[in-house]
């Protein structure tokens, strides 16, 4: 029987029915992004594979957007959640790394093509043929469902260990924003003493990036459109400066005097006031995804070698050692901890930004099945 | 007296009598960009200052922008000209690199502040204090006037020694062109054997682009709009291959083969179909100065972690080396040489990019006083 016939048939199968094990989460059905109960099922363990109960799941921006197919590529229903931290239940055969009872984490990826130069290089997050953790169809022809539910089985090679020392709900957010940051502050050389880091936005993402950022030894400006977040970036956080991004004459002032910069900011916004802040060679680097193109004049960039540049999560290796580098330097997300009941209001409350810092979903607690 | 003083007194000073010494040349006095003979002066040589005879002058695209004020920033009355060879007939007291008779040139600059971190690492590109050859107030508060004209005096720093090599009019347009693409390619470490380069557009820099990529042992694409220009591009400048810019499936099969792109082409055009024929990590150099901004998809840039650059000209050491590397493989520029009484009508043909591919002016032989 051919792969294709295999696909169709799968896709055709009931989200219930598709899979040998029943699953149970919280799914929204259509644009309007409202999420309810859901039944849906997974495969068995294979031989490469690992199983875990949820303990907790991050509410990542990513999940509003889709939700609500803002980014135009959902494909309902949906179970988000890709910031998953669980107790390892079962494993397959030829599973070294990890036995059963272990704290682990699944981030944004589920699969890659696994030969591709990217692969090789440890760079999953950058592979053509990666499989998201959830909304996207797997080789296998089935959709992959997120961290909203009950359990999930992923290979063993997108699974990492979690450090002691990290509270599972606080460290829950690192397996995105974590990496989200610190990928790109390693390979953009960001990541030594001295240097002076700007970080555009203070969410999910910003926060966590002051802390890596500080832990590595830069000096760090939050750049922000809301005066309000001052005294928290600087006393709570541990950021050195903060630059008001409407405030002409305080960006003025900070003119070239950055190293690089971090812009988590997902909605559309002016990029050259940002590049006026770089130093020569400086790069500016996009983590944040605006449903909208982003205006760029050439000169700001051409006037000292400066770059535009984007980064997407990290691979699994860097993911490890993200989460030892946050276990070494005690570096946790800000949380509110939220029953699974709660999420449609604390989606609302994401859309407007009220939120310190992240919503995690006390899975284990409040999933209970009707 | 406050350098202010001198500052104002000079420019109050007419063009013929702020400095000791009568000269001649062409200059635009409006925005029509008309172009007629002007008199105006030169300094004395400094005890730093290389004089140098006008042999030949290239005409650059920029030119064209900067005689219609089209990037705003334009000082009438403009003597343009910044791609400039000529001959020493006078050194200062300090000179020891030139001599009476040796062939020189000069290019986009002609001085620098010579002690900010750019300056002291070479790259006189990137100084916040750059002076250009021509239309800028310079540091002793008179205007620059460029190589429309009968002679130039500029610091020894700014002035490079000519590859004997080099026919003198062929090699011109290497000291902004030739430096223009060969920088960018040794900075982004697109001059190793085997790299796959793209170029987009062919005209006064792509042309040379190809040269000095092919030399450098790259592979090259040329990504152009007109397919007329296609048996050009392989047969005579060397490309290995071309792409219609507008051919979708022609781009699409190209997809994520290119280390990098060197983008030319000064009027606004798409870039994520650029973006789309790197690499990983691949980086999209945008050496052209389009009037208005350019829209970027973030996706483009932070799925594959790709990178979006500028690069202007490049510093005094590089060229020379450039120079000393075109002398050794034999890359000077496709020219037209022609009379300076020809200018108006050269201009209005680079404006429809009727040129193959780079006007040069025998100012010697052409340029007569009235």
């Amino acid at each position: 029987m051919a792969d294709s016939v295999v696909s169709e048939k799968k896709i055709a199968a009931s989200p219930e029915e598709v899979h040998p094990h029943k699953a149970y989460g919280w799914a929204a059905r259509d644009t309007s992004g409202h999420l309810s109960p859901f039944r849906f099922s997974r495969r068995a363990t294979g031989e490469d594979d690992v199983r875990l109960k949820v303990l907790y799941c991050g509410v990542c921006h990513s999940d509003l957007h889709n939700i609500k197919n803002e980014w135009g590529m959902t494909i309902y229903p949906v179970v988000p959640g890709h910031e998953i931290v669980g107790v390892v239940t079962e494993v397959g055969s030829r599973v070294e790394k990890f036995k059963l009872g272990d704290k682990v984490g699944v981030g944004c990826l589920v699969d890659s093509c696994g030969s591709c130069n990217s692969c090789e290089d440890g760079f999953e997050n950058d592979c053509a043929g990666w499989v998201l953790t959830y909304g996207v169809i797997a080789s296998d022809g089935t959709m992959t469902y997120g961290g909203y539910s009950d359990f999930i089985v992923a290979p063993q090679r997108f699974v990492v260990r979690f450090p002691d020392s990290i509270p599972l709900e606080k460290g829950a957010p690192l397996l995105c924003a974590g990496i989200t940051v610190y990928s790109p502050m390693k390979y953009f050389g960001l990541n030594q003493p001295g240097k002076h880091l700007g970080i555009v936005g203070l969410g999910g993402l910003g926060h966590v990036a002051i802390r890596f950022a500080k832990a590595f030894g830069a000096k760090v400006t939050v750049i922000s459109s809301s005066p309000a977040k001052e005294r928290e970036a600087i006393d709570k956080f541990g950021a050195d400066a903060f630059l008001i991004s409407r405030e002409t004459n305080q960006m003025e002032a900070a003119a070239g005097t950055m190293d690089g910069i971090i812009d988590t900011v997902s909605a559309v916004h002016p990029l050259n006031p940002l590049l006026s802040l770089l130093k020569n060679q400086g790069e500016l680097i996009l983590i944040g995804v605006p449903e909208k193109p982003l205006e760029i004049a050439p000169y700001s960039l051409i006037r000292g070698r400066k770059k535009l540049a984007g980064s997407a999560i990290g691979g699994m290796k860097d993911t490890q050692e993200m989460l030892d580098f946050a276990g070494k330097h005690g570096i946790t997300a800000d949380v509110e901890v939220i029953p699974i009941d709660y999420l449609n209001t604390a989606m609302e409350r994401l859309a407007r930004n009220d939120v310190k810092y992240r919503f995690v979903i006390d899975v284990a607690n409040t999933l209970t099945h009707p």
